[in-house]
């Protein structure tokens, strides 16, 4: 029957792509909260199209104020292995819109490629496996027992899906837990993760005066929140890129020698590496190789700063306050809440004179680490030799998705960690993308993962 | 004369209210375009006024972009003296508009102070010279010459004024030009200023990678513009708030021993200085007192930040720009342009590898010095003392009125720098406000100046 289900992928490869764009024409942004009807939408899409291929499907709310979580299974055998393929439906904010070259929720086709808020992040990559899914059912009825989990909290770090999870732990028992929501190591490149980084996102507050205050009046006797969080910021990292934060490394468990050597036969081009990231230098902690900093060290970031006056123009107020979103990418053994402490000191210290800082978090997710002798590996590595004619390499992922480490500790399962997109697909970026082949393939894939898992079983 | 047109002030102080409050209605913001009719209106109300109580009075169109001069005169004497009267129609951003108790542009009385955005800077002072004049004609005349020249583009740094005084230098010769645009050295302590902090005001941009990049994907290896401008901010300023740049002290001039003990004299209250501020303590470059802190010493001060992910949630970016606003207030002998030069060399110096700053200047002034012996100061003592019940102190300004330099220059005039406001009246910051008593006052402090200046004279 395989046979007949990638002939239906094959032959229904236009109409995937309209099922695509349908997904990705819904601005279903869930850090906005003007688009939490959008999202509602997409997790209604979601559901019909599950419950159309014959699979029940529902909507579970969980958090009064989160968004809801698209379950759907079908259980037709009474025997063999269950397969759980997870998805988020919501999307990252489009801005800075002024930089898409098509609107982010018009997805357009240029030279094989589909443009849009989500195409790659996460809604390209969770259609391959509904569709996969459709595929099988026309044919016939899929080889092994499935369900869907998509979430729409993904971006923002809610906890619909986790507390789902860890409620129904005993109802959502499944053999492999799939995640397709990275991308190849390099073009034709394949891979399966090893370990995911954790994050701790936080709100870095300094406060100054209580009230804004002219800069002619005042200045050389106020305290300026922006330029005391500089001191904290600089105070954080060095300028070659070495975290500061007393005790932070203390748990940092180091890459074995094996994926040490497995990463250096990657042979990664770091000319191309620069031109994908638009840089003329990859800078970063000194005494780690470029896959090192990426996947197996923790990180500090910056991505935005709020307070004071940002219009046109030249007002010169010292302001009362002033924020910092600044996040850190964890490694595994280290632990957010740990972190969360140490950062809380170092901040507090760090502030100039006549400032206060205090630190906030807003989501915080753990390291995790995959075992890579578990027996859905070789099924999985066969699937991707099958669709995309190459087996994939084994990496580890420098991006987190936080319920990864729900579905391990709660539901005891063997993860498959990958992706269908490329390394340049411009993730939470503008002009974000997937290409059509690659979507394709995905769906093959998935298709004969579905077979090789049930047949591994057998 | 001079009592009945006293008289006529103080009858008419329910009628100078309204006509604050008419002026402090119109949301005259110069730095943004979308209230650009609005300053034309401020303007339109002061031709008004000043056409309405007999002075020739007309708008002054320079700059095609920029916003009209108010110029008014009345030369009805052949000979004495020319009084000018500067001030600025023009406002402040009312922004964070939810710390304001009453809409900004909506003027409130509470305590017999009118809470408006203007009210102190600078409506509620140049309006007070308004109905001075208005006062003199309505008793009979003036009894010297006047002019008024009040500009729409103080807050903005605009050219217009300083382009029209010196390209207009012999038709706008003066004797004596007046700014009240300061306010009281403490309540009840009038002050004349002997000098003004000037100001270089830029915009600092660092760029990373060409397109935003995801943290998860490419944290450890890209460069991050908010980290760099991190490091640049503190290579400008220490954490003490000694400024950095290389060559930035060398043209400081002292202040003079006089002034240091005249100052030292001054007795200021720290305790209600902070209390004023709203802070603990009134951190500053260490080595100097307090008042030489604000008046002579130039500042380093961040004002806002741009750039990169500022909205609700955690969107993990790493942006390709940072752009932060960054003004240094300058003292006698220090020039804009080569600190320009001096701010550029450093922030290029102090970005982290991979990214590159640059400096853009929005305006600059020059600091300014005024001679204390000259024939107004001991006129605008007396007029102080008859309005006020106290003479002047003699202080300096740690803000900047840019224009004061062209008068200076082109003019050759005698300055007289002070203002009717208090400390505390919350320039350029939410609740910005004016004591009515201190306004009505001021009224009558012009009004004797007048008199005090033609008797000297005479």
């Amino acid at each position: 029957m395989l046979e007949a289900v990638l002939d239906r992928a094959r032959q229904g490869r236009a109409q995937a792509e309209e099922d695509l764009f349908e997904l990705l024409a819904i601005p279903s942004v869930s850090a906005l909260p003007e688009h939490r009807h959008d999202c509602r939408l997409a997790a209604d899409w979601l559901v019909e199209r599950l419950k159309g291929m014959g699979m029940f499907a529902e909507l579970i709310e969980v958090e009064p104020e989160g968004q809801p979580v698209v379950m759907a299974e079908w259980l037709g055998h009474d025997s063999g292995p269950t397969l759980t393929i997870y998805g988020h439906y919501d999307v990252q904010p489009p801005d800075p819109l002024e930089e898409w070259t098509s609107p982010p929720f018009q997805p357009t086709i240029r030279d094989g490629v589909v443009y849009a808020r989500g195409a790659d992040d996460n809604k390209g990559q969770h259609l391959a496996g509904l569709k996969a899914a459709e595929h099988w059912f026309a044919a016939g009825r899929p080889p092994l027992n499935l369900r869907f989990l998509i979430e729409g909290e993904e971006e923002v770090g809610g906890r619909s899906l986790p507390a789902y999870v860890r409620a129904n732990a005993d109802r959502l028992s499944t053999d492999y837990l799939f995640i397709a929501d990275g991308s190849f190591a390099a073009p034709g490149q394949p891979e399966l993760v090893t370990a995911l980084r954790g994050m701790l996102y936080t709100e870095i507050e300094v406060t100054g005066p209580r009230v804004d205050l002219h800069s002619g009046i005042f200045g050389g006797i106020a305290p300026n929140p922006f330029n005391s969080l500089a001191h904290i910021l600089c105070g954080l990292k060095d300028r070659e890129g070495r975290i500061l934060i007393p005790g932070f490394y203390d748990d940092v468990e180091p890459p074995s020698s094996e994926e040490l050597e497995g990463w250096a036969s990657l042979g990664i081009d770091e000319e191309q590496q620069k031109r994908l990231m638009g840089v003329d230098e990859l800078p970063g902690e000194p005494g780690f190789s470029l896959l090192e900093r990426k996947w197996a060290r923790p990180t500090l970031d910056v991505h935005g700063v709020m307070g004071g006056f940002t219009g046109a123009g030249s007002k010169t107020v010292i302001p009362a306050r002033a924020r910092a979103k600044v996040s850190m990418r964890l490694v595994p053994n280290q632990q957010p809440a740990k972190v969360l402490a140490q950062l809380g000191e170092a901040v507090a210290r760090l502030a100039t004179p006549g400032t206060r800082a205090q630190v906030f978090e807003l989501n915080s997710a753990l390291p995790v680490r995959i075992d890579t002798s578990h027996p859905g590996i070789e099924p999985a590595r066969r699937a991707f030799a099958a669709a995309y004619g190459r087996s994939p390499v084994l990496v580890r992922e420098g991006g987190s998705v936080p319920v990864t480490v729900d579905f391990q500790q709660a539901l005891g399962t063997h993860l498959l960690v990958t992706g269908f997109g490329l390394p340049d697909d411009g993730l939470h970026s503008p002009n974000e993308r997937m290409s059509l082949d690659q979507y394709h393939r995905g769906t093959e894939m998935v298709i004969h993962l579905m077979d090789e898992l049930a047949r591994a079983e057998s």
